[in-house]
């Protein structure tokens, strides 16, 4: 692969700068379970969800700054979905972002009520905090519940723990669709439901949206298997461990990085379909989520 | 206490055939989760909170079914609770409404992730079926989604589990506010907000929704010591063997019913004054939550 792209960091710090303002509530009482979430939220990452909805609504003409509490919104969701994934029960895992994960920190069960108050509260923050037409917020919302429901998120998940998904590549993809995909889309379909963009734009960009995700989804996996454990902030190698079934096991390394590169070029291909003008920030989130090395 | 109140069991008996309807996926891979949420979301139950959020769009000259999909999604809501709560990490119940509880059923990780589907859908149900102004929709589904946030039913969560509540019946109070009260004041306040109704009425009905939300949480601590294991549909007893802090175990029974016979004379003063030309199916409820047996 070629050296790592550069990324759009200014969208990054302002994500940061909005995450790390946020507050869930003034009560003492609870400051444990604000604690806990605020130490996975802030965990340091690249925010590429966040920013890919910042960026989608650079590429749409609008202020980026103007989707913050959409952007932070899905931040609170990935966090959350991260928090589940680790706990014992699920994955098992230990070390999240370089750091102790937050059922190890802080216990099981406030990581699972840290999980569940994440959830709330990115809803909350929407309805709450999301300036735009109503009908449009309503909309924006909408679309998150459901790429985080059954056909979402929570159900690649499901797919993934109770190991029922269909054999071979194709299964593989509809696991990952909807485990990773559908908040990655989220991140680009959201920005344009709060805008009102019409069907051609949410054909396009949709379109973007589904390459990208499997882009991002290969490269994770090639990730796991040649990355260091210091860039990865987790053990390398944990897919293996854990038996999940990874573009990797299935194709073999080689194969994997033929599959990335041409992922990679449909993902711009399709990108330069929906804004034909030029879209810089969400070319270089495509170009760094092909590159990354972590 | 008096014999059992007549309960409006034509809003439970719609309530009922709207959530047997509902699907959440036509993928077959998906029906295991399905499959976990079904088996909770049916158990038998007098469906107080949405029948409440239904009679509530009644007494305020509504038809009741208007609100069924708000009503719907708040079921799933305080049954992804029950889920959660049941979860070996937190209460490590197995016996919820006359069943086996679902991780006993379905496992630990299914019914961690049935939860969280449970939660995602019920948003998506909001915003993609409930008919309004979508200014008052977005209103309605914001108001729910912090009524089970940090300053919510997850934060009182919170608080029982981490024991953290200040000591007494202050502390007492403020715990059950939370974690059981603010649920039950959304089932009152969202048909309020998803029509419109101003701050004069929002006010009244929320007097009578906090009044509301006390009764049931002391007259549940009360069946935990009086009701028998068939009726209540899990075993009597539970708080005790927990260590739960109650109003029986801090107050004593027989004051505790002292409580609530006032609390009963006060939520149906409160409901007086938020409906003066009467509110039937407000007041059978009232009544029912002060006599029910189970």
């Amino acid at each position: 692969m070629a050296a790592t792209a550069t990324y759009p960091d200014h969208l990054r710090v302002a994500v940061d700068a909005y995450l790390a303002e946020l507050r869930f509530s003034d009560a003492a009482d609870l400051g444990g379970l604000e604690e806990a979430m605020r130490y996975s939220l802030l965990a340091p990452g690249k925010r590429i969800r966040p920013v890919l909805c910042m960026a989608t609504a650079a590429a749409l003409g609008r202020g980026p700054e103007s989707v913050l509490p959409l952007a932070a919104a899905i931040e609170l969701i990935h966090t959350y979905s991260l928090i589940h994934d680790d706990l014992p029960a699920m994955d098992d895992d230990e070390l999240r972002r370089g750091r102790p994960t937050c059922h190890v920190a802080f216990g099981e069960s406030v990581a699972i009520l840290a999980g569940d108050a994440l959830y709330a509260e990115a809803f909350r923050h929407i309805a709450e905090h999301q300036a735009g037409e109503p009908e449009n917020v309503l909309a924006a919302a909408g679309r998150l519940a459901a790429a985080t429901g059954v056909d979402g998120m929570v159900g690649g998940q499901y797919l993934d723990v109770a190991a029922v998904a269909p054999a071979g590549p194709e299964g593989l993809r509809r696991l990952h669709s909807l485990k990773t995909g559908r908040l990655i889309a989220a991140a680009i379909e959201c920005p344009l439901r709060l805008t009102g963009a019409g069907d051609d734009a949410r054909i396009r960009y949709g379109q973007f949206a589904a390459e990208l995700g499997v882009l991002f989804q290969i490269v994770d996996d090639i990730l796991d298997v040649t990355g260091t454990d210091a860039a990865l902030g987790k053990p390398s190698g944990s897919d293996e461990r854990h038996g999940k079934r990874t573009y990797v096991s299935e194709h073999g390394l080689e194969r994997a990085r033929e599959l990335a590169s041409r992922s990679h070029a449909s993902a711009r291909a399709a990108l330069a379909a929906a804004a034909p003008a030029g879209a810089d920030e969400l070319e270089q989130i495509t170009d760094f989520v092909y590159t990354r090395t972590s």
